[in-house]
């Protein structure tokens, strides 16, 4: 539980009001469980804002996270909270045609070509970009670019990024990273994974 | 993403089938976020299995995770998944008569006493104990008898706990540990946490 009190008041000429409302970028990495997972229980605080979330899986297999979007789709078309607009590479970009002609690493510069456009729009407030550190981690997509795009982000806009292998610059950039580290995983002693619990 | 293929099958009597259904205990641990956040990520995909789902809050304040609560208590209602059903200690345990004259020690035991009773009567295939490592790190409630309980738990139900500091016992005992760590948080620059993203 955050005990609500920084430990540094920093002298950036800023209220506290301003510097709580700065919008976040968020980095979920390691080798461990809940990267994911953390990200879309961060949105369903951000539905619980109203504010609308956009969300960008830079997977090629759409197996897994059927849950998640499941269950987001729902409160999106509840009407009782944010909207919720789910993109999967997996599936193709609905912004890209002749998606079959692409390789994985055009598809994946594709996404992060709309994220930026949406960034550019304001287009939501969240930004989950699901597994976006494997493009970046396998140089598909400079990491250099992407920390001046978030860095010039205008408005409120919050970009939560997962994935093994965050590349250092932009873990240095990120307001808050964690590492989620396997202390144990049942596949160490021979189980698989299984429905309702991976995905 | 996993990958689908155990490091070692072992010697256990079990077919895959009956090895990749046994109900798992799952800890989140560490300093770092995202412990309580993946736990209502894993629940989105519970709920979308169908499961009834058992959420019991074991904090006193009834300020954070307001965003999960809505979100679950929405999606539990839509009739389109599992059921939710959302237990807070900070508001008092509805099973409890006189909750305010008890001290919180008290209260999380009474906690404890209706998970007992809940996975005797197998009330849900998924329970989430949110903050549980807590009294079991103070010794309000012996890690040992949690550990008894849960392995001879019947049926099959999945339990979740999170919280800093789980007990060695029960990291030992549980099938899936995640050890959040935080290399960055924006309080450490002087940033307070903001709404939709820390609640």
């Amino acid at each position: 539980m955050p005990q609500g009190q920084p430990s540094v008041i920093p002298d950036d000429g800023l209220t506290t009001r301003q510097r709580r409302n700065r919008p976040l970028v968020v980095v979920h990495t390691g080798v461990g469980k809940g990267k994911s997972t953390a990200a879309f229980g961060l949105a369903l605080r951000a539905w619980n804002q109203g504010w609308p979330i956009g969300v960008f899986q830079f997977v090629k297999s759409a197996k897994w996270k059927v849950g998640e979007e499941r269950a987001l789709r729902v409160l999106g078309d509840s009407g009782e909270g944010g909207t919720v607009a789910w993109h999967k590479m997996g599936e193709g970009w609905s912004w890209v045609q002749r998606d079959a002609q692409m390789d994985n690493e055009d598809k994946a510069r594709e996404g992060w070509e709309q994220v930026k456009r949406d960034l550019a729009a304001e287009t939501y407030r969240l930004y989950v970009l699901d597994e976006f550190a494997y493009p970046l981690h396998w140089g598909w997509i400079d990491t250099a670019e992407v920390v001046a795009v978030l860095r010039d982000r205008p408005g409120t806009q919050h970009v939560v990024i997962t994935g093994r292998n965050a590349p250092g610059p932009l873990v240095d950039f990120a307001d808050l990273v964690t590492d989620m580290s396997k202390v144990k995983h049942p596949m160490d002693v021979g189980q698989k994974g299984q429905r309702g619990i991976e995905w």
